[in-house]
C-alpha cells in the first residue's frame, strides 16, 4: 500500500503518473475488499467506481473544489483517498467512519447523505452560494442511474439554469440501484451501453478523450466540434443526451470509468464549460473483484464475508421480520387477487422477491420514488384492490405528505408496511427508523400497528389485509424475530393484549413492537411482580384496557423503539393527565434531542437504555430499589 | 342558464352541438365568475379551462371514464357539468362543495387533490387496477404547466410504461401557476406558444382536428401520418415532445383550450392509442373576463369582489402576517448581504414580491418543488449564507425528511418560515396546516417558535437570523396580526414570557402563537385570576420557567392552533408526569381524530372550540364553575 498510505492530500495526487494512479486504484480496491469482508458493508457500488474516484481527485482541487457523492455509499474510495485510509478498517463500526459521507467527518465531505436523490440540490445550493459570493470552485455531483431517476433529482435538474460557473454532474451509471433500476429514464440510459453506433464511434471518442488528459484551451474547441458531430453519429444521443440538453445541460459520454485517462480529460473539459456537463460514465459493479461482479446484489450491501470465496460468514439460521413478511405476504396474495406489492427499488430488501416471481402483474417497483408509490397506491385502492406499500421506515420519511394527503384524508384502506423501523445498526443516524410512531399517530385515520413477534406479525399482517376501513400501518424492525415463544392471543382492532397477567402488582409495563419480547424476558426471567401490556396499537390506543390495568398501579414504564415525544410515551402521559391517575411515568425510547449514532443494534439498544440490563433496572428501581 | 340548468349527467353532453356546447361554456364562465365574485376562490385557471372541460366531458364518458385533476383548483367547470350545479354557490364555503376535487362529494371525484403534482400518480394507479381486472375504460390526468415540474409528477411519468390501456394527459399549459412557472420545463413548454414554425403548422394541424372531433378508425391512420409529418415541421417539437416522447408517450399538440372541437377531435383520437397520449393545450387565465385576463396573478385566488368592476371588496386596512414576514424580511436582508429567501412558486402568497424584486439574485423560486428547495437550501448554509425558507405549513409536508436528513442531521442553520400554520379557512382540510408542530418538534436539533403578534414575530424572525446554531422554524397563521396591544420583551432562547402574572392563581394557561391573543383578551377583559404564559418556544420547552410557575397551580390549560397529540399538549402532559405535579391538565387544540372542514377561520376556530367563547368557559370551569 505504498502510494496509498504516502497520500496526505488528495491533491498529493495531481503529482502522480498515469501509472502511478493505476497502481493506487489497485491499493485502493483491495483496501475497499479486505475491510468489507471484515466490516461488512456496500462492496459492488464501491468497487465499481475506483478508478472513476482516483481520476476525479486527480482531476480537481477538494477541498476548494467540492464533491458531494449522492447517498454516499460508494464514498469508500473517496474515503480512502481524503486522509481517512488510517481509519478506514472502522467503517461502519461503532465509534468509526461512516458508511456514507458525513459533514463531522472531513471537509472533504461538503455535504453528507445516506437518502437518495439529494446531490444535485446541495451542489446546486453550494455553486449558488459559490456564485453570490463571486468565488470560483468547482462544483461536482455524483449521481447513479437510479437516483437520477427520483423525484428531488428531477427538481434540481429542472432549477439548474440558475448556476453560473462550473457544475459537473457525473452520472454513475451502473446498469442497477439495489435492485435493478426501474423506470423510462433508466432503460434510455442503458440503451446507450448497448447501441452498436456507440461502439462504431467509440473509437474516435475514445482518441480524442486521451488527448484530453492534457486539454489546453485550444484542444476545448476541436472537442467541442467533435461533440456536435458525435451527436449526430451517436443515435442513442437522442435517447438520453436530448433528455439533458433540452434542460441546459451540456452530455458528454458515454466514458468507460474505469480509464482514468479517460476520465480525467472529460472532467478538465467540464471544468472550462460555460454550461452544466453531465458526464455520463459506465461503471460496472463489483469491478476487479469476482464473485462481486458475478452476483451485484448481493454484494451491494453485505453482512462480514471471506474475501477469498466470496462467502458470507453470518449464520443463516435466524428469521427477520423481513422472510415473515415476504413469506405472509406471498401465502395472502395466493388466496386474495387484490393484493398487490409496491416497492420503491427494494424488491430484495424488503422481501418481496419472491412475490415478485410468483406474481409480476402484481408487484410494482416505482423506483426511488417513495411520493408516488404511495399515491399510486391511493389509485389502485380506489378501484378496490388492496395495495401493500413496502418501504423502510426512514423512507416513508419522503412520503409523509402523500399519507396526509393522498391515503389519510380519502379514508383508502392501504396498508404500509414499515421494515428497518427502530435502530438500524451499521448504516446509523440517516437510516434509523425512529420516527414513524410519532407521525403515523398524528395522521387523523390512520391506524398504527406494531408486532411483538413472528406469529403476531403474521396476525397483523393478515389483519391489515381485511381491514378495509382506512389505511393501516405496520412497524416492525431490522433483523431477527425473537424466539422466546411469549403468549398469543387474535389481534383485535384497537385492543391491547395484557401479556403477563398480575392481579397485585404494583407496576405495570407498556411495550410495543420490539420492545415487548425484551420486557417479557426481564419479567418472566426475574420473576418481577410486574404486569406487562402488550399495546399492539398505538391509535387507536386501547384507552378502556390501560384505564383498567392501570388504576391500582403506582408506577408505569412505557417501552418503545422510537422517539417518545409524541409516540407511545407521550400518549401514556395524556392518558394519565385525561384520567388522572396517580402513576409515576418512566418513559423508556428515544429521545427528541439526539441523532443515533451507528454500530451493532445490540450496542445501540445498550447506549440508548433499551436493552435486558436497561429494562430490568428500571422496573427494579420502579419496584423499589435493589 | 338553460342548458346548465337542463344538465343531469355529463353523459347528456354527448346529444349537444358543437353551438350548444359553446352555449354552454358560456353559461359555465358566467356562473362561475357570479359565484367566485360572491364566494372569493380560485378565477383566473377555472375561466382557462371551460371550454376544455365542456369539450372533455363531450368526448368521454364520466364516471365510467375517469378524469383526475391536479390540484382540483380549476375544477369548478368540471363540477358544474357533474351533477353540482344546484349547489355551486356553496363552493368553498361552510357546508358547501369543496373548492377542489373530492371523492366524497362526488363519483365523478374518482380522485381528491389540493396539492400538486399528484394527478399522474393517482391515474397511473386507477389505470393499473383497470388494467389488472381487464376492464376497459379511459383515464385522464388533466396537470397545469406548473405541477407537470415537480418531482412527483416526473416520477410518474418515469413509471408510466406500466399502462396497458387509454391513459391521456392534458397538460393545460396556461403560462403561469400561482406565480410564473419556474424551470427549464416550464420553458420549453412556454416556447412552443412563440415559436413561428407552430404557427406556420398551425393552420394545417387545425384543419385536420376539426374532422377529428368525427374520427373513424381510417381516419386515425391520416393523422398518424400527420402527427409524424408535424413532428418534423415543428422545430418546438424538439424542446418539449421529445422529453415525453423519450418516456413513451404520444405527444399531441399544441391545441387551443377554447376550440371545443378541435379538443373533442384530439381527445378521440387519444382514446384509440396504443400508448399514454400527452395532449398539450394551451389556455389562457381569466378567459372571457377581462379584469381576470389582465392581471391573472391577483384573481388566480381571491376574496369576494364586485364582477363588475373586478374590485375585490374586502377591507385592506389590516395588517397580515404575511406582510409583517414580507417587510421584515426585506430590512434585514439590506442590512445583511447573506440572507436568501427560497419560495416554492408562492413569492406572492409568502409575501416575498418585494424581496424579489429588491434582490433578485437573493431571491430563489425553486417552483412546485418543495424537496429541492429545502435540500438546496441546506447547500446554501454549508456555505455560510442565511437561508430563509417560507413555504406554507401544509406545503412543508413535502419536505418533511429533507428537514430531517439534509438540514436537522447536519445541524444546518435554515431557517423555516412557515405560512398559512393552523386552520387556513376555506381552502379546507388539504390545505389547513396543523401538523407541523408535531413533526418540527419530534426532529432533533431543530428549534421551534411560534409569534403571539407583528412586533413578536418581527423579533423572532431578527432572532432567527441572528441565531447560527442550528435549523430554527417559526409558524405563523394565516390572516391578520393582533391589535390588542400586549406587553412585548425580547426573545430569548428558549425561554417562555410570562405574560399575565398573578401570584395567587390557581390557574394557568400556557399557549402558543396565534391562541396567545385571544387567551390573553379573555382573561384581560373577563379579568380572571389566571396567569399566562407565552410559550414562544415549542422547543426548546422552558422547563425550569414553566415547573416554577405552575408549582402553586391546580389547573393547567394548553392552547394551540394545531394537533395536540404530539404538540404542546403532549409537552405539558410529559412535563406533568417528569415533574409529578399535582396539576389538571385540560388541552385545547386540534384532535388527531379529524380532518377540519373549510369554511371561515373564525367559524373553523369556534367549531374546534378555540374561539374566545371556548376559553372563557373552559378557564371559568377550571376556577370553579359558574
Amino acid at each position: 500500500m505504498a502510494l496509498l498510505d504516502e497520500l496526505r492530500l488528495p491533491s498529493d495526487m495531481h503529482r502522480l503518473t498515469q501509472t502511478d494512479l493505476y497502481q493506487l486504484a489497485g491499493e485502493v480496491r483491495t483496501r475497499i475488499i479486505e475491510v468489507v469482508a471484515q466490516n461488512g458493508g456496500h462492496l459492488s457500488s464501491n468497487l465499481g467506481v475506483v478508478e472513476l474516484t482516483v481520476a476525479l481527485h486527480a482531476a480537481i482541487n477538494s477541498p476548494i473544489d467540492k464533491v458531494v457523492w449522492d447517498v454516499g455509499h460508494q464514498s469508500y474510495a473517496h474515503k480512502l483517498l481524503t486522509g481517512r485510509a488510517q481509519n478506514f478498517g472502522t467503517i461502519r463500526q461503532y465509534g468509526g467512519l461512516s458508511g456514507f459521507t458525513k459533514r463531522e467527518e472531513s471537509v472533504h465531505d461538503p455535504f453528507g447523505a445516506g437518502h437518495a436523490a439529494t446531490s444535485l440540490s446541495a451542489a446546486l445550493g453550494i455553486a449558488k452560494a459559490r456564485d453570490l459570493k463571486g468565488e470560483r470552485f468547482v462544483v461536482v455531483a455524483v449521481i447513479g442511474d437510479a437516483s437520477i431517476s427520483s423525484g428531488e433529482a428531477f427538481e434540481a435538474i429542472n432549477n439548474i439554469k440558475s448556476v453560473r460557473g462550473p457544475f459537473i454532474i457525473i452520472l454513475n451509471d451502473n446498469e442497477m440501484s439495489i435492485s435493478k433500476p426501474v423506470g423510462v429514464l433508466s432503460d434510455h440510459i442503458t440503451s446507450v451501453r448497448t447501441n452498436p453506433f456507440y461502439r462504431q464511434t467509440k473509437k474516435e471518442v475514445e482518441r480524442l478523450l486521451l488527448n484530453l488528459s492534457h486539454v489546453g484551451k485550444p484542444l476545448v474547441k476541436i472537442i467541442d466540434t467533435l461533440l456536435r458531430r458525435t451527436k449526430h453519429l451517436l443515435i442513442n444521443y437522442e435517447k438520453i443526451g436530448v433528455i439533458y440538453e433540452e434542460f441546459g445541460i451540456r452530455y458528454l459520454g458515454p466514458i468507460d470509468a474505469t480509464n482514468i485517462a479517460h476520465v480525467m480529460g472529460a472532467i478538465r473539459y467540464a471544468k472550462t464549460s460555460d454550461k452544466p456537463v453531465l458526464l455520463h460514465v459506465l461503471s460496472k459493479k463489483g469491478a476487479g473483484y469476482a464473485p462481486a461482479e458475478e452476483d451485484p446484489t448481493t454484494y451491494h450491501g453485505l453482512g462480514k464475508f471471506d474475501s477469498k470465496t466470496g462467502k458470507e460468514t453470518k449464520s443463516n439460521s435466524i428469521i427477520t421480520y423481513t422472510e415473515v413478511f415476504g413469506e405472509t405476504l406471498l401465502q395472502c396474495a395466493k388466496k386474495d387477487q387484490q393484493i398487490v406489492a409496491i416497492s420503491a427499488a427494494m424488491s430484495q430488501g424488503t422481501g418481496l422477491s419472491e412475490f415478485a416471481q410468483a406474481f409480476p402483474e402484481r408487484f410494482i417497483d416505482v423506483g426511488i420514488s417513495e411520493e408516488h408509490g404511495v399515491t399510486f397506491a391511493g389509485g389502485l385502492a380506489t378501484e378496490g384492490l388492496r395495495p401493500v406499500v413496502a418501504i423502510y421506515s426512514t423512507f416513508m420519511q419522503r412520503s409523509f405528505d402523500q399519507i396526509i394527503h393522498d391515503i389519510a384524508l380519502q379514508n383508502l384502506p392501504v396498508v404500509f408496511a414499515m421494515d428497518r423501523a427502530g435502530l438500524v445498526g451499521e448504516d446509523g443516524p440517516t437510516h434509523h427508523g425512529v420516527f414513524d410512531l410519532v407521525f403515523m399517530r398524528m395522521i387523523p385515520r390512520l391506524t398504527v400497528m406494531a408486532p411483538k413477534d413472528a406469529e403476531e406479525f403474521r396476525n397483523m399482517l393478515q389483519f391489515a389485509l381485511d381491514f378495509t376501513e382506512g389505511p393501516i400501518s405496520i412497524r416492525y424492525p431490522r433483523g431477527s424475530v425473537p424466539t422466546n415463544n411469549m403468549p398469543s392471543s387474535p389481534v383485535v382492532f384497537g385492543k391491547s393484549e395484557l401479556l403477563i397477567r398480575h392481579k397485585t402488582a404494583k407496576v405495570a409495563v407498556v411495550a410495543i413492537g420490539s420492545m415487548v419480547a425484551p420486557a417479557y424476558e426481564v419479567i418472566v426471567t426475574q420473576n418481577l411482580p410486574v404486569k406487562l401490556i402488550n399495546v399492539r396499537f398505538l391509535r387507536p390506543l386501547d384507552h378502556a384496557e390501560l384505564r383498567q390495568e392501570l388504576a391500582g398501579c403506582e408506577a408505569l414504564v412505557s417501552i418503545e423503539e422510537g422517539i417518545k415525544q409524541g409516540g407511545l410515551y407521550s400518549a401514556l402521559a395524556e392518558l394519565i393527565c385525561e384520567e388522572k391517575l396517580a402513576i409515576t411515568l418512566t418513559g423508556m425510547g428515544l429521545e427528541n434531542t439526539e441523532f443515533y449514532a451507528q454500530g451493532t443494534r445490540e450496542q445501540l439498544l445498550r447506549d440508548a437504555g433499551l436493552d435486558m440490563h436497561a429494562i430490568q433496572r428500571t422496573l427494579e428501581k420502579c419496584l423499589g430499589g435493589k
